[in-house]
Parts: C-alpha cells; sequence; structure tokens
C-alpha cells in the first residue's frame, strides 16, 4: 500500500491519532486505511456418506484436492458464498447448510467459515477453476494430496464426528500449510 | 475508492478480465482492489447470571446500551479480537469464550461473530469508548435502548436459548438497524 485510495497522495505507515497501533495513513485527506483479515467460506458437500472434493486447476497446489471454499464477498452471506463456490468449483448444488466449524489463521489474515452440506443430487463437473471433481468415501479421501492444512483439518475433524452423529460447532486456529500426518 | 493504492494511477469501476463482478481495477499497473465484508467480533459476557453492558460515548448511537464488539484486527483469533475489544470498552476480561452466534449484515458488508463468555471477576469500569459499564439482569436489560439491531437479537436468542442451559451455534441475518419490539 504506497498510495490513499481516496486522495491519491502517499501514504505513511504510522499509529494514527488516537488509535492504538500502526495503520497505512493519509496525512493529505486524513484517511486511515484499515486493513482487517478476510472470510473464507466453504462447505463439506455430502452424499449417500461420500464428500466431494476438488481438484485444483490454479496454483497454488495445482493438482491438489479441496473441499469448495474462497472468499466471501460483499453482499452476500456466508451459506450463499459457501454455495456459490461450491457451483463455481464444482458445478454443484447443495441444501441444509449448517455451521461446523471455524479456523483462525492469523499469519495470512484469514478466518475460515465451514459449513456441513448436503449435494441436492449428484450433478457435478469441473468448474473453471477444478481439473476433476469426485465422491469419496472415508477410506478413499487422498490424505496426502490435500491442498490446503485448514482443509485437512476439516475434515479430521468431521470424520471424528461423524461416528457418533453429532457435530458441535468447531473452533480452531491453524499455524502452517503443511499437512497433518493421518 | 479514486486511486490506485499501488501505482496512485486513476482507478476505474469495472469487470476486470477474467472476472465475473465488478471491482476497482486499475489499468495502469493491473491492480485489482478486491473489497471484502468485515468480521465483527464480540461477547456477551456473563457473572452470576446477569450480563455487562456499556454505554457508549461514541457515535454511532451515543448513549444507547451494547455488548462489547468492534472490528477485528489483523493478526489476532476471533476469540482475541473479542477479547480485547471487552477489554477496550468495559476495562473488563473475560475467559471461557465460546462461539455462539454469527450474524450476516449484508447490507453494511459486515459479518458479526459473538462469544459467550465468564467475566474473570468483577473488576470493570468504562473504557475510553464507553460512558458507563453495568451488569444487568435479564428483567433489567433497557431493550429499547440497546445500540445495534444485531446486538439485540444475540441477546434475546440468548435470553430464548438459557432456561434449557443450552446454546447450539446460531446464525441469522439483519436487514436493518430498527430495534425489535422486546
Amino acid at each position: 500500500m504506497n498510495y490513499c485510495s481516496n486522495c491519491g497522495q502517499q501514504l505513511t505507515y504510522c499509529t494514527p491519532p488516537d488509535d492504538d497501533r500502526p495503520r497505512y495513513y493519509c496525512e493529505a485527506c486524513r484517511t486511515i486505511h484499515y486493513q482487517n483479515p478476510k472470510i473464507v467460506v466453504g462447505c463439506i458437500p455430502e452424499w449417500e456418506g461420500k464428500i466431494l472434493l476438488c481438484r485444483r486447476a490454479i496454483e497454488p497446489r495445482y493438482g491438489k484436492w479441496t473441499l469448495p471454499a474462497g472468499y466471501l464477498e460483499n453482499g452476500e452471506t456466508v451459506a450463499a458464498g459457501a454455495a456459490r463456490e461450491t457451483y463455481e468449483e464444482a458445478r454443484a448444488t447443495v441444501e441444509k447448510l449448517t455451521p461446523y466449524a471455524l479456523y483462525n489463521i492469523c499469519y495470512v489474515n484469514q478466518v475460515y467459515f465451514m459449513f456441513r452440506a448436503h449435494l441436492k443430487d449428484t450433478r457435478f463437473e469441473p468448474g473453471d477453476e477444478s481439473l476433476e471433481v469426485e465422491l469419496f468415501a472415508e477410506d478413499e479421501i487422498p490424505w496426502d494430496d490435500i491442498a490446503f492444512r485448514v482443509l485437512q483439518e476439516t475434515l479430521i475433524q468431521y470424520f471424528k464426528d461423524r461416528p457418533a452423529g453429532k457435530f458441535p460447532f468447531y473452533m480452531g486456529e491453524i499455524f502452517s500449510n503443511d499437512l497433518e500426518k493421518v
């Protein structure tokens, strides 16, 4: 961040008047340019005990498997965002979205909010950002080829909860993107 | 948003290449300036059946009562953010934060994430943004003088859940800031 998006002058990085931490600040028009964490929304799409995963056609982690997830957009609810991402990545329609887990990823300023969801039917195919889309039973999950640690942990937690049929809301934190040994 | 924060050139508002919705876009350096919802974190601080509320010393809603809540900062977890806001507004320390509710407020691009929490002790006093801080029993809550609809709904839901002693994670949406009749 170099220039003020309001007036175009050069920014300084300092603690603005009446604030308690450094921000990008415009001394010309006195605009404080706050930077805040972004929300990533996604879901675990279920169909008859299987889970829908997408193989990424984009970097980072090209070729690795992921749950559908992406940045929440302005103007949409977290559930609508998770459903939109599922359609974009897997051309699949999900319903009955239930809040399931929140993961803090402070080192990249992200908060993941994940739902459990039901596939409406078995219509799915790779969207522009996917190479393949496939249903996996628990013993078929490609644990060593999951794209992101946060989604691997979501799946681990999900299969831990599933035998009891209870999915209490879970909150966790991710400190690195290295996959956990499963 | 008028100028590119990267190179200082004037921005255009258009659908960037390979995108599906209009964004602020710099044709000079090709930076897309994404705008995403912000997370507001807060809590319901409990002490022996009473709830800690703060009377606002700032606009908007000067003089109205609020639960401690504010924007999540980069680098902090949602629970840490809720605890920080509680300290800033009420000089109170909360512990045992349990995720309780998420509210979408799409028309202002905010997502509220609220915890239940226990006050560590009865030390509290107004922070810089508060006129007063006080513990309220259920029948003392100033329902007509709550600052924000989202926090009023959080409290309504909380007192609805409390008799059963179960607080399943709740998800809701707020469409206006008018207070509900209680």
